[in-house]
C-alpha cells in the first residue's frame, strides 16, 4: 500500500525522508469531516507499512490547526432519529472511527510531530495525544470543553488521559476548559512553544534530531514504548529484548561499521537543505 | 437513596446544585473516626445514584482540613490482640474499609473539589487523591510519613500513587514526607493556591466552571477517563463511543436546541449568587 | 543469602545500616561488563533477603556515574553470527538480563538511591529509573541517544517510560536526546540537582529521612506502590490491607509503645556521624 497521492481536503507534501499533511478546509477552520478522518485513516494504513518516510508532520492550512469535528456532522447526528432497537447506530460508528484513526496515527513507526497555530479543539486535542513532538506558536488555544456542548470527549479521552495524567485530564474535561500554551507545556500537551516566526527553524532542529536516528530502530523503540505505558511484565521485557536482537543485527551492524570507519551511519539524514 | 440529613461529625451544606462537606470535628483537627469514614460511605452512596447535586466541596472545620485517621482508633487497633488462626481480623476490615470509600468517592460523577487548609495528613491524602480539583490555603501541611510511625500509607498508597506518580509518591513515602504547597503543586496534588482570604472566590470560579457543563457529559467524561487511567483497548474506545451518543442524543440534543435558539443550554448553573 | 564480600569492578562499602555500591571501572567511565551485570544481579538477590541495610546507594568511581553498555561486549555482539534456526541466541540472553537485574533492583526492599556525576548514558538510565531519589551533580549529561546508535532502549525501555512518562520517553527516545539536568529534572528522571561540592550533605540528608522511617513499612510501602503502578483494583487495596495489618502488629507496636513512652521508635537511625 503506497501513500495515496490525492486526498480530499488533505494536502500531502513530500519533502525527502518527512511527510507533511496539511488538514486543508482553512474556511470551516479545518474542522474535521468524515470523508478527512476516512482520509487519514487510509494514510496512516499505509504509513504503517512504509520505511522511505520517516517523519510525518501535521499542520493545519490558514495559520489555525483544527477546529475539531465538523459542526454540520455534527448537527446531522443531533439530528438522526435513534436507531431501532437492534439496529446498528451510525452515530456511534461514526464516534468510533476516529478513535480507531487515533489508534493508527499512535502505531505508525514513523515520529509524528504536529505543529499547533490558532485553535485546537475537539478531535485536534486526540491528534496532540498521540503525536511525539509538539511545537505550539504563541497563541494558540486549546478545548477540553465537550462537556459543555453535553457530550463527553469520547474517544479522545483515553488518549488525553495517557498523555496529560488522569488527573491534568479530569480536571480540564469536568471543568470545561479552555486554555492556552501555558497550561498546555506544564500538563506536557505540548513540547515546545515559539513564535510563529521560528515555527519553521524549531521545526528542522526536530526534524534533525530524527534524521540521526535509524528508522528501524525509532519504530521498535515507539512499539516497545507503547506496549510499556500499561504494565512492566516478563512478556514486555521479552519483546523488548526481541526488539534489540532484530536492531541489532540489522542496522545497528551497519551502523557499527561505518563508526569503526570514521563514516556517518546508513541512516543519517539532514532535513536543512529541504 | 437520597442524601442522609444528619451524620455524626459530618456537617452537609447543600446550595443550590453544590453540596458542601465538612469534616466537624475541630477539636481532633477534624481526624477520622470510623463513624465519620461510614458516614462519608453512606453519602457516597446516595451521590452516586443523586442527580440534582452536580459539585461536591469537601473542607474541614476549624481552618484545618483533616489529620488523618484518629489517634484513638489507632491507639485501639494498636492494643487489640492478634486474631485467633482463621479468624477476621477487625484492624483489617477498618483499614479496608477506607480504601472501599475512596473507591466511591473516586467513582460519584459529580466533581470532587477539596479545599486545604491547615493539615491534611494520613487519609487526608487519600481524600486529595480522588479530588477532581483541589484548592489549597497559603501555609497548607501535608504528610505521607506513615513509615516513621511504623505502618505504610496502605489504602491511600495506590489512590496517591495515581495521582502524583510512581516515583513522587515512592521518594515522598519512603523518606516519610512532611511537605508543604510548592511540593505539592509541583507534584500534582493540588491545583491552586490562594491566599485564606481568596478561597472562596477561587472556590467559585471553580464551581462556575463546572456549572458551564452539562451533569451526564461530565458524569460519563469521569467514568470513561477513570477506565482509561489503566490502559487503552479497544473495550475502552468501544465503551467511549456508547457513552458519546448516549450524551449527544440526551442533553446533547437539547444543548443544540439551545445554541440554535440563542439560548444557554439547559444545564448552565451560576453559583455566583448562591 | 548475604551480602556478598568481592565483586568484579563493584566497590561495597558498608556504614551502618546504608551500602554503597560503587561502579567501580573508571578506565572505561564504568561502562558495564556481563561481569558487573552479573554481580549487580547477585547483590540484588542477596539485598532482597537483607534486613540490616536500609538504604543502598549507587555511584560510579572517578566522578561520572556510568557510559552504559560496554562497547567491547557491543562490539563482540554486533559482530556474533546470526544463530541458527531453533538455537537460543546469546545476544538476547545478555540484553535481557539487564531487565531481569532493573527488575531485581525495583523490587529490594530498602530505598535506593543514586548518585549521578558526570555521564549517565544507556544502562545508567535504567538504573535512574529504578531509583528511589536520584541527587545529580552540576554537569551531569544523560543520554537516550541508542536510536542513533540503530538499537533500541530495550530493557530500559519500560523502566524509563513509568520513570518519566510514556510521551517525554518517546520525544527523548525518538530525536535520540543527549540532555542535561534542566531536562532530567523537569521530566522527573532526577529529584536535586547540587554542586559537587554539595553532594555529601544531600546525601546525607536523604539517608536521614530514610534513617527515620521503620524499614519494615518502607518495604511494605514500595511493593505496594508498585503493584499500584499499573492499576488499582480490589486485589491490590486488600493486599494493601494486609500489608497494614503485618506492619501495624509489628514494628507499628513498637513504635505506638515508643512515642508513648516519649522515647524514639525501635527502627531511627541516624546516619549523620558515620
Amino acid at each position: 500500500m503506497s501513500i495515496p497521492s490525492e486526498l480530499t481536503d488533505l494536502k500531502l507534501t513530500r519533502r525527502g525522508a518527512a511527510l507533511f499533511i496539511t488538514l486543508d478546509r482553512p474556511q470551516a477552520k479545518n474542522a474535521l469531516t468524515a470523508e478527512m478522518v476516512s482520509g487519514l485513516s487510509e494514510l496512516a494504513d499505509a504509513l504503517i507499512a512504509e520505511t522511505e518516510v520517516r517523519v510525518v508532520v501535521l499542520r493545519g492550512a490558514g495559520a489555525t490547526f483544527c477546529a475539531g469535528g465538523d459542526v454540520k456532522d455534527f448537527a446531522k447526528q443531533m439530528m438522526a432519529p435513534d436507531p431501532a432497537p437492534g439496529e446498528r447506530d451510525p452515530v456511534r460508528d461514526a464516534n468510533r472511527a476516529f478513535g480507531t484513526l487515533l489508534q493508527k496515527l499512535d502505531a505508525i513507526p514513523q515520529v509524528f510531530v504536529s505543529v499547533v497555530e490558532g485553535a485546537a479543539f475537539g478531535g485536534a486535542m486526540g491528534f496532540l495525544s498521540v503525536s511525539d513532538v509538539v511545537i505550539a506558536a504563541e497563541g494558540a488555544r486549546y478545548s477540553l470543553s465537550e462537556a459543555t456542548l453535553g457530550i463527553p470527549p469520547a474517544q479522545i479521552g483515553p488518549f488525553v488521559v495517557r498523555k496529560i495524567g488522569l488527573f491534568n485530564a479530569r480536571r480540564l474535561a469536568l471543568t470545561g476548559a479552555r486554555f492556552e500554551n501555558d497550561t498546555a507545556l506544564s500538563v506536557g500537551l505540548i513540547d515546545e512553544r515559539v513564535s510563529a516566526a521560528d515555527i519553521e527553524l524549531a521545526l528542522k532542529n526536530w526534524l534533525n534530531d530524527v534524521g540521526r536516528c535509524d528508522p528501524a530502530a525509532v519504530a521498535a523503540t515507539k512499539a516497545l514504548m507503547n506496549r510499556a505505558a500499561a504494565t512492566i511484565d516478563d512478556a514486555q521485557l521479552d519483546a523488548a529484548a526481541d526488539d534489540f536482537v532484530r536492531c541489532l543485527r540489522g542496522q545497528g551492524r551497519a551502523g557499527a561499521m561505518a563508526f569503526a570507519a570514521r563514516q556517518a551511519p546508513p541512516w543519517v539524514e539532514d532535513f536543512s537543505d529541504d
